[in-house]
């Protein structure tokens, strides 16, 4: 069974480039697992921003809705980073996929994986509560899938300031 | 004096989950006093998917204002959960009753129950600062209670990812 | 070399209160370099509010842009809080001032300095992704020099329900 950890906190709390640091300590070469999708410029350009500093010791795979075959593909060759789990729900809420089963597909299948897996995620719920009831909805999903993904794997840090706060 | 205990969170952080393992360890039956009021659809969804987590080892209170009768009745007869602290305050402010009056009231009356407390709040400071003036208050309000709180208690606990972060 | 130290967290999380004990525990008289500056009279009840509860043993300069300069005028004279870094940056950004390059000379400058200071910063990243554009922009400022700013200092505390969690 492999290594797993979970890196979570607020925007810009500096939880990616922890969590390239531990997937380039689990092993060489590592596998960076994108969910996003350049849909505006504004997001082309935060893509662009994470790419050029993860540098060339990594291998990017997109996998913006089917992160389980991301995950089997590139499985035996080394440490993967999946960047990030908040937007792959998102991509599952927009697409009208039923994001509660796909994500217990996912971690029942953790187990049976033999190379590491490093996910980030976002704290989205410590500000005051949206007005908008998708907001809402959203924020709940993302909560939830933190919960599960948290319970599943070895190791939980919340990110503080680019500082790895260990929970788990 | 009775053991008190304060678990802070996020949106979807868990913090229910803890509060209702840690009330439970702390003896049989255990007490929940619902501050929630089934305003709407939304809400009475949210207090029936609760109600039917907790099962049956629970009696169930309401007190969407007067929390310290609450508490005093059910004294002596087991812990109880308060769920939770932001919501108390949020019918307090409704209702126009004088808030701190209130809490300082609640909390000076802690040392002299014997049976445990585990309360439950809300972190709600920590996005972007919200553009309506009322929202503002209530961020204040709710971060001055929690500080309050937290000074009174024995042990307080940050929920991240359904895990618990001990604080105090 | 001087001890330096960020106090973050939410609003109304104890940042200030916190800030403000950790100050007069590294010497007196202490100096309270204010960045805010009181533009509505919401922000000036603030103010008030702060100065009341510090009390006489602080001495008060006002920094909204020249940060450096205010910490190189009360070096050796005794401790310093900056409260904030999140309104230092705002107050860059509105006067047009390029953010980036006074917080690298800030912190360049910090080594060389002969009495401790303490920074407090806000958590802003933990809500819902902003709605507004120029929300998002300062919200992924904020997050970046944070970050800066936890790399150059020697201790890291975030504040919950007005307690510190070192993180650093």
């Amino acid at each position: 069974m492999s290594k797993t950890i979970l890196i979570t906190g607020g925007a810009r709390s500096g939880k990616s480039g922890i969590a390239e640091t531990m997937t380039l300590g689990l092993g060489r070469p590592a596998f960076y697992i994108a969910t996003a999708e350049p849909h505006d410029d504004e997001m082309a350009a935060r893509i662009a921003a994470h790419r050029a500093r993860r540098g060339t010791e990594w291998q990017t795979c997109a996998a913006p809705l089917d992160l389980l075959s991301a995950l089997r593909q590139t499985d035996g060759a080394g440490p993967r980073l999946v960047d990030c789990l908040t937007l792959w729900l998102s991509n599952l809420m927009f697409a009208g996929r039923d994001w509660q089963a796909e994500a217990r597909a996912m971690l029942d299948a953790l187990p049976r994986l033999t190379s590491p897996v490093v996910f980030v995620t976002n704290e989205v719920g410590s500000g005051i509560v949206p007005e908008n009831a998708l907001a809402r909805e959203f924020r709940d999903a993302a909560g939830l899938l933190n919960q599960w993904v948290a319970a599943a794997v070895d190791e939980v840090h919340l990110a503080i300031c680019g500082l790895p706060l260990k929970v788990k």
